[in-house]
């Protein structure tokens, strides 16, 4: 299902840093209690192709209406301005204003028009932004930008995540060397409010804007709308993503090989970010991969993914050790997809637990024993219904995930 | 919201044999490896009309696929046996014929056709019934049938719920007494796939076939359907529903008084089986309610509620007695349904937590006190879209669900 030995491109290091043209920087700017990183920056040096996915949750924080706006419009981006700390989400107008103000603050130290300008913020729903502190910060942040400055800035944009995000890739299309970088933010959510998922995506190709939009849309749905950590989703869910066109080269378009493998690239740097993700959950010990083939169709194959990776029983089975097939076909049963229950081969890593809707008899020791040694760990559906395939990645359930979750108090 | 001052029934003892003409038994048939009873029967005096709702699940235990064809039928019943040990699901064709053999050897004990006999299994998917043991067990079950025998048989449906759970109402309805009975089994799934509900009711109104089938699909809709432990499905959940008409009186009709009336018992009864369920889940230290008013829709409603009730972050803060209306607006705003984050208002109990879409300074310490102290806890949400309400019930997330999840090894 992972198409890794024909790639030709591999990894490297440098996030959001490591295609041409991206500067960026994070700082403490006194907005978390904690004092730690908490403003982060990210800069192309020349317009570039914007594109995102925002929360589908109705309740939107006011950096992610006004990044639909901006998108909206179709016009080139040049700055990414993240805070966390102050989620800015159910403030009303003053936040609404507060968002503008942070834009219009950066694009003025930068010297570009603000709607050049996307904002992302993360932290406690309810809090309105700290924007004297924030504002005052901008021109040391601005001075710190720099094109090593990847570390800096994905630190920044972490709240209870343990874990810092990043990936990059280099491949070569049609003669020109193309990178693709990110960093992300989990789930990590000690502090519950502060459920934001976040992924920012820096781009060299010279893409095609409406190209880059539906690649962006597409890469989404196979990689942050395919983890769960326990199926809420946040207001503040951001994924941002700017080609600057830096690597040169003809214009890359759609329906052409060299499209293909940008959108390939693309689509591992944000699994890469997803699976991050999906690992860091709170009081997470393994990751869950459910691969989910022969399906009718892929989403239908992506839903099941979805749903068995969620489900707080199979959850809890993989942190148990348990090798249940049971609780995994149940949760496949209510995905909403139809399928013949009697045709579904289930296995765990490389034990096969059922054959054609029939439990197998296998080596339960073995079986619970490949539960405690791997991570991730990899469930296999096969319902011999089509060729749709699908992936989904998850976490465990673990005592630490109640403990975290029950024990904070507002 | 509950309009239970007009009410023109009260609560009685009795459970399915409080209506008249019905008897009912269970005893230990041996299915269970504890010796715990676990064969349960209803029988109905006369023919009576059936009603039924089954699990939404993809995968669909034998006794599911086998009520739904003599529901659709439409012929009248008599008969629910019920074994708990052994879900039947699972098993292929052998399973199918298990089925079948087990419904009609009580035929045959009874001497009736059967196609008058409704079937339901509960226990370890992959399991075959224990057809022997359950056959030879019948004599002595039909022998212990009694007017008398409700709690015998509430007792042998359970698998590892921990308290027993039925209800019974009694009203008047054009001059004659009406009652309405039930039992339950929830999800106490120490053994994971144990997860059924089922929920059997019988009722001695005379009422009409088509409306009968209305009523207990709206009523499911109300109740069971608004129940939520950890949101899987199981592949044997059933609701099952008679009505013989030994009350006498004239046949009820869609549309008048007195269908409103037995819907209205009906759908009580339901309520506090659904209640009962939760309360029992898993780990549960307390029933949650979520009260949604002033939606758009009563589907808005109910749904809204019922993904606030089903929120790890909202179960695991009730755990902890953290009165956080961020996670309940959070999820309130990835249920699908469009509403304006800034008109909601929210309410913990007697604390209003937030006004228009912004969050109120509130005594929290008084609020965690609240939701420390009381059992059920009551969320309130007014959307202020238009006249749509809807109730659901859950219970919190604790360590022991985790523990007895995670614990328990196949």
């Amino acid at each position: 299902m992972e198409a890794q030995d024909n790639r030709s491109w591999h990894e490297i290091a440098g996030g959001v840093t490591a295609p041409r043209g991206y500067r960026a920087a994070g700082m403490a700017a006194g907005l978390k209690p904690s004092g730690a990183p908490d403003l982060a920056l990210i800069v192309s040096d020349v317009e570039a192709v914007a594109a995102g996915v925002v929360t589908t949750n109705q309740v939107k924080a006011a950096c992610v209406t006004y990044d639909q706006q901006i998108l909206e419009q179709g016009t080139p981006v040049r700055v990414i301005l993240c805070n966390a700390g102050q989620a800015n989400a159910c403030t009303g107008e003053a936040g609404i204003e507060d968002n503008l103000a942070m834009a219009r603050s950066i694009a003025e130290e930068l010297g570009i028009p603000s709607e050049q300008v996307l904002t992302a913020s993360t932290g406690v729903i309810g809090q309105r932004l700290a924007l004297d502190r924030l504002q005052a910060a901008l021109p040391t942040l601005v001075d710190r930008l720099s094109y090593e400055g990847n570390e800096s800035a994905a630190r920044a944009i972490l709240t209870t995540d343990l874990t810092l995000k990043t990936a990059a890739y280099e491949g070569v299309i049609e003669g020109q060397t193309v990178r693709v970088g990110g960093i992300a933010k989990g789930s990590g959510m000690i502090h519950p409010q502060m459920a934001t998922m976040l992924a920012f995506i820096t781009c060299d190709a010279q893409v095609e804007a409406t190209l880059w939009r539906q690649m962006v849309r597409r890469v989404a749905d196979l990689s942050f709308n395919q983890i769960t950590v326990d199926g809420d989703t946040s207001t503040n869910d951001l994924f941002l993503a700017m080609a600057n066109g830096q690597a040169g080269g003809p214009l890359i378009q759609a329906g052409t090989d060299p499209a293909a493998v940008l959108e390939a690239m693309l689509a591992e740097a944000a699994i890469k970010l997803a699976k991050a993700i999906a690992r860091d959950g709170e009081g997470a010990t393994k990751l869950l991969e459910v691969q989910v083939v022969g399906a009718a169709q892929a989403e239908d194959a992506r839903r099941i993914a979805r749903v068995v990776t969620g489900s707080p029983l199979v959850k809890s089975a993989a942190f148990g050790c348990d090798p249940n097939w049971g609780r995994v076909l149940a949760a496949a049963g209510r995905a909403g997809v139809s399928f013949a229950g009697e045709r579904v081969d289930v296995y765990l890593g490389p034990f096969q637990l059922m054959a054609a809707g029939k439990p197998l008899a296998f080596d339960r020791k073995a079986a619970s024993a490949y539960l405690r040694e791997n991570d991730p760990v990899v469930y296999r559906l096969h319902l011999h219904q089509g060729n749709g395939e699908g992936i989904a990645w998850g976490c465990d359930l673990s005592y630490d995930y109640v403990r975290i979750n029950a024990e904070y108090t507002t």
